[in-house]
């Protein structure tokens, strides 16, 4: 992990954004419904992914997931991403 | 939120198992080389649910997420989930 520099492993999270429908969540909200879950009041559905990489400072880290989410992760016109650090 | 019971706020993460493949995490991996991102190591994708749900208490809200994840959130041959508590 530390080829160049140090490793990071970062959590980014992605989700419609709030004022676009969710079709997955609403489709499984009305699934759990019928399977007899009736307590479930909302269920927001989106796409997780764990990276690895090594950069030479968790600034620069940093930067290149922002790169990275909006030019091939995220689509910024109907979708939100975070960023969360799983390590340092 | 609190219409029968307290309002909870979970979120469960769902990846390939470690020993399966997982083809789009590979496929990003790619692309982001491709496009001059070098310093990734591994890119893990999965999938991520927001769970909003009623319930008694938070022992029985828990238990409710776990049979939600074995029956419809996750399929437990090929995935593995974790579940991440975002209210109490």
């Amino acid at each position: 992990m530390t080829r160049n520099g140090n490793g990071y492993v970062v959590r980014v999270l992605v989700y419609p954004r709030a004022e676009v429908l969710d079709p997955q969540g609403r489709a499984i909200e009305d699934a759990l419904g019928r399977i007899g879950f009736d307590g479930v009041e909302r269920i927001r559905a989106g796409k997780t992914f764990e990276v690895s990489l090594n950069a030479a400072s968790r600034a620069e880290a940093s930067e290149a997931i922002e790169r990275m989410c909006r030019q091939l992760l995220a689509n910024p016109i109907v979708e939100d991403y975070s960023v969360e650090w799983l390590s340092r």
